[in-house]
């Protein structure tokens, strides 16, 4: 009796759905995410629980276990962790460094090591400074300038573009690979501007390269704060020979195992098509990675919840996935995309969350042109939810590996003017999180992963 | 000699502007706001010099000055303080409030007095709580379960609503009328849940009338924290003959002199029609008024200064108004409508930014579909800066008085998910601006006084 009515109400749902309009259908899904989602929940849980999840931590591997058991609760059709190994740096101590202008008289100053970067000398590293904006001007000064002295990185992140991650991605080869190239010069050791349009305290860390120097060419690499930076460029306007300490305890361990975090509602009509939403699990390690990239994975995992909740079954398998270690080395979305490959899973779609938990403004979609016009007539569908913003472009990190010739890549773009406030700094913890801006970007990821289910696009 | 260079070099700048796109000139008026504004400078000392400025306050008073001083330094054409009587109600002592479960066993809650309160008596009140919704349920539980009763009014904004100004104005007749209806059934008071769409610990003031009330019918009137709303509707519903004391110091003084500031680049060939761009110059007492209305009179201000800095002589008066007393009273807007009527003033614009200083979305047209039509053109102008929302609705509370059947009046719409987390509490203070989303919003304010000076629309 019980089965009986549960196919009736299941086939009620199921009518029910297919009469609502595309516009009522969203509507479902945007009043359910602000009215029941659960996005802010396990955000504070994973932020403030668990905290921060820099590869290899202990950290990442307790967020691996929460997310698995959570996203076990939703009685998806499988969940399973994928196993990848990943490189383990760690911070050691915290850093301290200083301004020296005369013997004894110094000025302490706010930096942190980069990713990947070597520790200082166990007493540290005390050298004059050759402050460049660009590699440009690094070949210019030459060896007889640098050699034996600490370059300082200081071009800015540029205020006068709109996309923030445009000006992001101007000022981060500073960040990658100024060590690299500054050791060429015989530099001991790089300062870099932390990459923040703000002028504040904080240093933000990220991942750097050596590329293929060898090992005893290698030399560590800091940020400083913004703030600093600017004490740092003065001072050296007013007197070339002052001198910069600093002390670092970073380390690169061996790998580690770890996991990306996969969870399943299978296909009713096309199993073996494959469409993905995702986020990365693992997060630097000075705050607890609320938006960079925590709001990603719960969003990701709230795009399933909700489809179930909402009674949508989808035609194609939707997945969830929960990417290990984008932030330094990118394992996870490599390993995914490996595995894809050896299996031949035909994956049609890929959406992923990363650049912050802020008001959503629409996508970024990485798909041919055809693709991206039969698209585009779903916006006005979204304009309600002011998510206006269609344009072509890159999509995620972790999907990125996915890219083929028919698939259809995205990446959600949510407002960025404060991105990068908190991007990899101390200050990515939970209290800058708004609660509906991070519901209306699921909202936002689960209404488009709907429609494409619904219509497919080839 | 230097007159000859000086008119050569306007003629250049002259000639340079005609030459240039519209394009062309947005893209300067953001870049400069972007790279050289002064919106966030003058909100810094507006909010950590100054603070909180409440009409006829001494935050109120120096807010004048400062602004007038300011606008001074701009080389505007004129510069001049409007005369206005202003309301002056104060505070007082702080509020204390507790829920009493048994005698003796009390539980203390966060509330402040709304704006326009009568005092508590001098050792406060205690009595039993009704909870309601909303005046529906007020009438039908009637005199009998109301009379010595302190009001509860507990419902939320909605939070499954985009724009969070119509969640706003959906709930707000409980703050703005629940005490004058609570007393015709003989309440003793009435404590209203604070119109906030997150769970916290902040009571939000803001304006509450008694409209035609005699005085020995005025009840005093609080609002309560979201958190404490959510605390006291849980143990009324375990318990309904728990109490609520509170106690409140507020007072009505008489009316003080107070000014509106204006700032005046006189038109150079319709000198005689006026555009205005304005924001309220006072705030409420709780925090500093950063976001309501610091940003907006900022940002008036610096449309002002980005014209003239980029060069732009504009055909039309354009004035820069900071309204006083728009929280408890409108009579700078007022008082500004009757003066510019009296002078038989033309305003055929104007643009009141009053949502707070959050990345702008576009604007809010109250005008005739025709002149609609005309403004919609200029759109894609705005689409780089994504700033897309270009709807008909309301403008803004100080401009409302200028309309006529011509002009056109315009409210700033920034992203509205943050707002009521500040809006009229203790929280509303300058770290909650993000300098960026401050200075688009300047841009943008400009951008249209700039495409409607140069076109017209009739």
């Amino acid at each position: 009796m019980i089965k009986i009515f549960t196919v009736l109400y299941c086939l009620f749902i199921s009518i029910g759905l297919n009469a609502q309009t595309d516009e009522a259908i969203l509507k479902n899904i945007y009043n359910t995410s602000l009215t029941n989602g659960k996005s802010y929940e396990w955000l504070n849980h994973l932020s403030n629980q668990i905290g921060s999840r820099l590869s290899g931590s202990l950290g990442a591997e307790r967020a691996v276990a929460y997310t698995k058991e959570e996203l076990e609760k939703l009685g998806l059709d499988k969940v399973w962790l994928q196993p990848v190994m990943v490189p383990r740096w760690v911070r050691g101590a915290k850093e301290y460094a200083y301004i020296e202008t005369t013997p004894g008289k110094t000025n302490t100053i706010n930096i942190c090591a980069l990713g990947g970067s070597v520790a200082t000398p166990a007493l540290g590293i005390k050298a004059n400074i050759v402050e460049v904006k660009n590699f440009e001007e690094l070949e210019a000064l030459g060896k007889a300038n640098i050699e034996g002295k600490i370059v300082f990185y200081n071009r800015p992140m540029q205020p006068d573009v709109m996309n923030t991650h445009d000006a992001y991605s101007e000022a981060n080869n500073q960040r990658k690979k100024g060590a690299e190239e500054a050791s060429k010069y015989g530099a001991v050791a790089v300062i870099v501007r932390s990459l923040n349009l703000r002028l504040d305290d904080l240093p933000h860390t990220g991942n750097m390269s050596y590329g293929d120097l060898p090992l005893e060419k290698r030399i560590p690499a800091a940020a400083i704060s913004t703030n600093d930076a600017e004490v740092l460029s003065t001072m050296l306007q007013l007197d070339k020979n002052i001198k910069l300490y600093f002390k670092q305890n970073c380390k690169q361990l061996a790998d580690v195992q770890s996991y990306n975090v996969i969870g399943e509602i299978t296909g009713s009509q096309f199993p073996d098509e494959y469409m993905v939403v995702g986020g990365h699990l693992d997060s630097w390690d000075l705050g607890d990675g609320s938006h960079d990239d925590g709001a990603g994975v719960v969003q990701s995992m709230d795009v399933l919840r909700l489809l179930k909740e909402i009674g949508i079954k989808p035609k194609r398998s939707i997945r969830v996935v929960l990417f290990m270690n984008e932030e330094n080395g990118k394992r996870g979305g490599i390993k995914y995309a490996e595995d894809a490959k050896t299996k031949k899973e035909n994956h049609v779609f890929a959406l992923e969350s990363d650049s912050g938990g802020f008001t959503p403004r629409g996508f970024s979609f990485d798909c041919s042109d055809a693709q991206f016009n039969k698209i585009t007539q779903w916006k006005p569908l979204f304009e309600p939810y002011m998510v206006h913003y269609f344009e072509k472009g890159g999509s995620g990190a972790d999907i990125d590996y996915l890219k083929n010739n028919t698939n259809v890549l995205v990446g959600l773009f949510p407002d960025s003017q404060r991105y990068f406030d908190y991007h990899h700094a101390g200050n990515d913890t939970f209290d800058a999180i708004n609660k509906r801006e991070l519901e209306l970007g699921a909202a936002t990821m689960t209404a488009l992963v709907y429609l494409f289910d619904k219509y497919g696009v080839k």
